[in-house]
């Protein structure tokens, strides 16, 4: 199955609603879990190394050592889409879960990519974390009708 | 001012309340319109490339020749963020009207892409073009707080 670990709450209504249809139109081909841990509050004290390592420590909570971790990085490798369906056809074989993982607003702690099986950039540009998961779920719907042969519309 | 010109209508109410969103919060910094010109019934007798040309044509009409052009093309240049904050801020120098032109589904034709001052490639990705308006908008909203010197959330 697929899992997709996000820091932090989708709270506009209308991108929650996109999503949502992207998880459901992804459910006909593969189960999905879309789940979230608790980003914490930017307080001026605190570093941001500091809170980034306490998300990554609620992030790690939720992955088992067998998963497959592919972590949403700016550093990370960009792909086609063919190439990404690619990778999610492989990535399929060498455990039954693949678990996408997006950090909070300030990124993902060196624990969670240090951990992470790949790391994959989806654009050079800096998304807002919310709109990284619908543009991730959109590419991960897209690869199930890539790798089905069924066309879709760009 | 801003135009974003696109081929095809966005029909999904979510995603267009998303788009709507963005343009009116770009409206603090600049004007900005969204325009679109429809798109071609793809009948089985007709080659792809004649579907581009009639489309590349109502985009061309609405260009001046003035215009900065920016086609939104998969070979075109990837930017980072600050990258294309700075851009903007410089063809914004150079024309009073920057076009964003954003293909239909099979993209745009070969005069359009001859038409543009500059190629942008906002991911390696295939995108559904009504989501590449979404993401771009997004974009031109975080590239103006980047030159108000405006925090903005990731």
């Amino acid at each position: 199955m697929i899992r997709v670990l996000a820091c932090g709450k989708v709270k506009d209504k209308a991108l929650k609603e996109l999503i949502d249809d992207y998880a459901k139109r992804i459910k006909r081909f593969e189960r999905i879990s879309l789940e979230e841990v608790k980003d914490q509050k930017i307080v001026d004290n605190d570093s941001y190394e500091h809170i980034k390592d306490l998300e990554g420590q609620e992030l790690l909570a939720k992955i088992k050592a067998q998963d497959y971790v592919v972590a949403l990085d700016l550093c990370g490798a960009e792909l086609n889409s063919l190439a990404l369906a690619q990778k999610i056809d492989k990535w399929r074989a060498l455990s039954s879960d693949i678990v996408f993982v997006i950090g909070g607003s300030l990124g993902l702690s060196e624990m969670v990519l240090k951990r992470a099986n790949y790391r994959l950039c989806l654009s050079k540009l800096t998304f807002l974390h919310q709109m990284s998961k619908l543009i991730l779920l959109e590419q991960i719907y897209r690869s199930f009708k890539i790798l089905h042969h069924e066309t879709y519309h760009k």
